[in-house]
């Protein structure tokens, strides 16, 4: 399709492309995850080794039976991580592991339906070098099942941020912001049912909280506020450390 | 506009004009209330006085200032109750007073600005007979303000039923149906910013709600709100008062 | 994923801990279901035989196939209770009945369409001791086969609530709530076509219906539906048979 | 702006410009209604005199007072119809007057506030020559009142279409499509408040009707209603003065 | 679940069961059309046998592979009519077939993806005793595809009313409907894609039409189109016949 | 508010600065256009006094009654250029006169109630150095209209591009586009009533146009169809003028 | 179906016949696609079978594994052009090829997921007889990669405009847009998650552009936004060309 | 309204009423934002007199005219600070000053109608003992401009979270995120037209970020956007400060 034809030097500033690589991913740390679902199996397997290739790691989030196959094959069971609840996949070499970095993250389900997104979220953190403590299902019908777990996060493992994944009235985030100090991020997930019931309840009323010291990702979105809660955790962990003062 | 002209004697099935009067409101109880808001003043007028020949009492909500006046010149300014939250009005003649049912109903408002609501809601319920026991601003950002209020409407009060007034993320109709054993009316108030602002957010996740015996009627519908709350607590009564055993 | 790290003692207040089981399920009288949809077979499994074990009862609402399959298995056909329409299992162990409260509850559909949510509304005020008495595909379309059977529910049944559910239109909750004196919860369903018609224009319409005395649930909110009427019937029953006296 | 530049015979094919007027006003009947809320006054006059020039009637609708002053001052109060309720006016000369088709329309509304907009739909069928029948506030809160306007304008006036406004919960058009043999137009009106509030509740309920033989227009749309209406009658009427047999 | 308690006489208004059959069906002559998808094969066979017994005629539309074959079975492949395209069967026996009217319906579709609702209509209004012309697939891109078969609908077949079928952006109704006499149904498909395709900006632009005389109904409803043209022409017909004059 | 700190040379990727200006809009063409709606008097007028001077010119759009008057008073009622259908106000200074590029732009709208909009595409694409050409008003409900003007867009002005404002259903620029060889941008309005009236139903009915060659901006944004406009005109201006020779 | 009736020679204006097909194809030079998803293997067949005999090609798009097959059988698996990334096939016979007209396209993606769609766009171009330039996965997330390949889609291939297609935020259309100075066609893609997931938050980015030059199609319509793209082209390339000249 | 009735122990468990206040704000130390748009002028002294009292400081946004003659009259016009451009006001007593924390807050606007969302974001920041680093209008249509002020915000300032403000497309937050290593807040505003215009786009855009590190709150909250912003940087200012090793 690429046929080439004479220049015209007026279409495009020179100095516009003096613009080189930002660095991003390098100095901000979080890993770029493989979105598999919306790729074939070649797609995902090609990227994969390029990434594995480059960064000694490849992450691959909603990973399909057939890939999950496919991958077996390429690397055998024992060649690759494997988080059946969110169907991902982590294949490493040597190096492709994250530093640990001194970043605390607690991460609070409301319900067992939604472990899936918050373990993609853990699984962002631990690759961000973070440690990360997780408390599922301590739901708000019953606040009560809450407080033990979230007064270890806090004094125990004394965490950095917490996220908190919930879906149907998304009320959690808000009662766990309104009992902390430490920031809180708010993720919504795609349980319910009726209106507002693919997790719009649950992300409008994050939205409209009265709680604050609380910010949202989106709907589903676990691979983001695993790499929110990763910066923040592991901005404090550098100040923690003593960086500043270097 | 009108001109009749021969009849056809097929149109309509003979039998279906022996459908009588069910006389709804006699038997519920619910008064109606002139939304004054759609109408013009003098239709506002026109249709209170005729409440007000017919059941000896006229209530109109959403009370224009126009209509606060002409209500001050036709009935002067002590000849009728003023609600000045809800602008609601309530002009009465003899006969025109609720007798007291027994039923009693407790409302619970998340904020200051879910006041007018929620008045309009106890107005109606005091209209139906009821005793209103009422709690302003207990919020959800602080839990540790519902309690003891909650526990004076269930214990010193021993409500039939609460209504929860809300705005925002609509999360406290949630928390405190999780908290009580009688019925609880969720009543959302278009009180917010931003995406699911204008009671969307408070709505959907009142529908959305984990907490089981909670039910709802829509954003900043105090009338309505107020009515089947009045309903739960008249039947309540008058199965309390042994009207069953009679 | 869980390692400790030294208390940070001013991280939550000591007092905030204090806060304990509110007993909610207990007092309220709402049995928990198992939402089996969003869950693994092994994950329902488990969560059915830890309520068992607890509670002597386990409910499964949107039972999969092959959830069914493994109930058989592991209770046999006869060891629980199934209900094809709505998919729901319950399984049973000694103590695991509910009292009969006195409370009475109709549930009436639009169609046939309606009928597996209305199942799941009757189960659960079953679960919670209530007599229910169903009468389903009274249309609204054709208005006279409403009359006789919501006069039997009235008259001969004597319910203390009805549950009504409906989608399309979803003018069946309004039409009944004007002609009745107990309190009306609206079901709306997600049976429709084109615009609204996942039960959007059902719960819209119940939200702006003229008919006082009604409250509604979320779309398909069987569960929900069940548990407010229930509550609603217990508090009548227990007002009626004299509890509040002693 | 218009500078002429050499034609370029290419461009648009000559034959696609033989399309003539299709004469659709004349033909069909339905006169052309001036919106005057979005235009300015001199706009509206214009317009409003270039009308009568051509076809010895203008009609407005949504005429702002200070179009009303104008229309005052160039025709004199007494120089154009006037109809406070739906703002709207009809400025005439002679041969300005729609010749009687024997076309007959019946209008029913639901409550008070739906009237402006049935007011809309009367001018536009009484212009197209029809005979208008109206019906107001019959509500559907109480079905009864419902019966002998509807008995009379199907036996008494024999109406070959019945429009049926209703905003709320838009319960009316289908209860009156299921009782008649007649067409059914729904004008859904922008009453109601909150969540489908702005008249959506009202159009979806129309949309999702279960009674057939009903059509519906937009929202507020008066004047659309008023023309299926008159078209639907006034091809009843030419059939019934046995315009098919000559 | 039925269990009769004593009755309580003050319930529900004697007078108010009073309330017939008002026979709509006969009178309006529109036939009742099973919706075959949201229910069982079983249900379906059901209702379609009770139908049968009751009417001599049983109408199953969007029927699925499975109900066919049981169809088959049941009735024997030529003991049935079968449309593909909708996926409608119609059983009948001596007796179910509707008498013609003298109405005559043109319908006339956008796109091919349009044609398994407009055949729908088609069958409603065959099924109502009227005569239907359709006309497929004269899209909007290219109007003068549209002009010859219109004249035809017209002038040749004299039709007393057109539904006009139409996906994407819904434009030939209005066309349509500025062109003729009769009056025009519109019939928005769910055909498109992206935002507003699923039928939504169908619907709304002929909700937003320019051209009078056109009224709408929800997407992909061809029974409902099918039956308001079939009481629009069977109106005209009865009128045609002399009926008005006997 | 701004305090200096000590540096931290990490934290932001030297490199990223080297990215100069792109010159977008000298290399375009495209003039800014000051928002006056959401900027107060004073905002907006030092805003045009920093555009006068470093370009000669600056055009300021949605200009309210207040910001006209201290227009006025800046630069006397002669002293800016000044459109009221759009309210729109230009001041040049010595320079600020676009050259003409050859371009041509026709521009057709569907109603009275498009012209502010597309006055304001009008003014970019001059203000680009473009010739255009107006056709307001030709409807679609009367598609005759359309002809003549549209022949001599084509034929008389050879217009390389034309912009087709419509509210309501939004048909007129898929008629456009179907009959015509250049390229048409799709302008929709916000006029309307009922759903989708606020240019909704016509920006959906755009975005599902059947015509290809049709490409669509956002509701009201006369400014942006100007640009794109002027745009394409420019491009082929500038092809036709031979610079590609060169 | 058809039956023939005595003519109304009323009923629709004769000079309405006379609109003649406006060539519009042919003169625009966009070929017609068919959209296979919505049809029956037979009739997507029998559609390109004509298409083929009248014009030489039949271009077909989504085309299901089942119709593959049977293009397969039918036409021999090389006997037409197969796209997997689109599954597109083009179907041709002697003369079925597009003459080039020297317009020059540049497609770009933001992610490997908006290849199929961006896919339909290069096809419909280039059956245009555009060339066309597409450099894919630029992405947003690194501005950086986007440089180099615009350069040379400017400065190299020198393309008369851009089709951008995004998923996910929208971004790289605006951002495109504000770089170079030919026209910009925005082509979002259904990629992305929870709220505005499936493209609605890309399209609405993309209409809210800050950056002019940037026209939209809907989500997911590539063919439509090669046929925006290869209109201008062709123009621009015919004004090069001289054409305007003769 | 209240009248005490004797007690049921039953109602609600003893033991929930020990849950004490959690002292939110003081440790978290956000302090608490008087809506004033929402509340009478009273009220809102009211409330502003008892923060006064109690913590010695009172703020006050979206203050009315009427509100703000208020206060001047309350404290004269130098008793407190205003900020006009988010008309918020700020009443001090002695001890109403936060305690400097070390924090540091970048905030970022893409355009200068963003400004007065901007302001509450950094007047909440500096009211929790922030220092705050502002630069505005920086665009997304010229991204050359962001750079500069982006090295300095990160190199000189040493921000610890950068909050970036942002209407129409929204772009500017994942433009920022995509560039920087700390926490990004995208806070979105209200700015924009047409459809999405209200924020939505701004707001579904950054939710559907690409960009890995940004957290999102409502449309216009910049309170709360201001909130989490403080917390994330007094956390990191905690650490930086040697808490940690205590």
């Amino acid at each position: 399709m690429h046929q080439s034809e004479h220049p015209n030097p007026n279409a495009l500033n020179e100095a516009a492309f003096a613009c080189p690589d930002f660095g991003r991913t390098q100095r901000k740390g979080v890993p770029e995850v493989i979105l598999a679902e919306s790729k074939t199996v070649s797609q995902s397997l090609a990227i994969a080794a390029s990434f594995l290739e480059r960064t000694g790691r490849a992450i691959l989030s909603r990973v399909t039976p057939a890939l999950e196959m496919a991958l077996v094959e390429t690397y055998s069971r024992d060649g690759f991580e494997w988080f059946p609840a969110s169907r991902t996949a982590i294949v490493r070499r040597e190096g492709g592991t994250a530093s640990p970095t001194g970043g605390r993250v607690g991460i609070i389900t409301a319900g067992t339906s939604d472990q899936p997104v918050a373990e993609q979220a853990a699984i962002v953190c631990q690759e961000m070098g973070c440690t990360v403590y997780t408390t599922y299902d301590v739901g708000v019908a019953g606040l009560h099942r809450l407080f033990e777990p979230l007064r270890e996060l806090l004094e125990v493992h004394e965490v950095d941020v917490i996220v908190v994944a919930a879906g149907m009235d998304g009320a959690l985030p808000s009662v766990v912001s309104g009992l902390v100090n430490v920031p809180v991020i708010g993720l919504p997930t795609a349980v319910g049912y009726g209106m507002g019931g693919q997790g719009q309840a649950a992300l409008l009323a994050m939205l409209q909280t009265c709680a604050p010291g609380l910010a949202v990702v989106n709907i589903d979105n676990g691979v983001g506020a695993g790499a929110i809660a990763g910066v923040i955790a592991n901005c404090v962990a550098a100040a923690r450390s003593g960086r500043q003062s270097s």
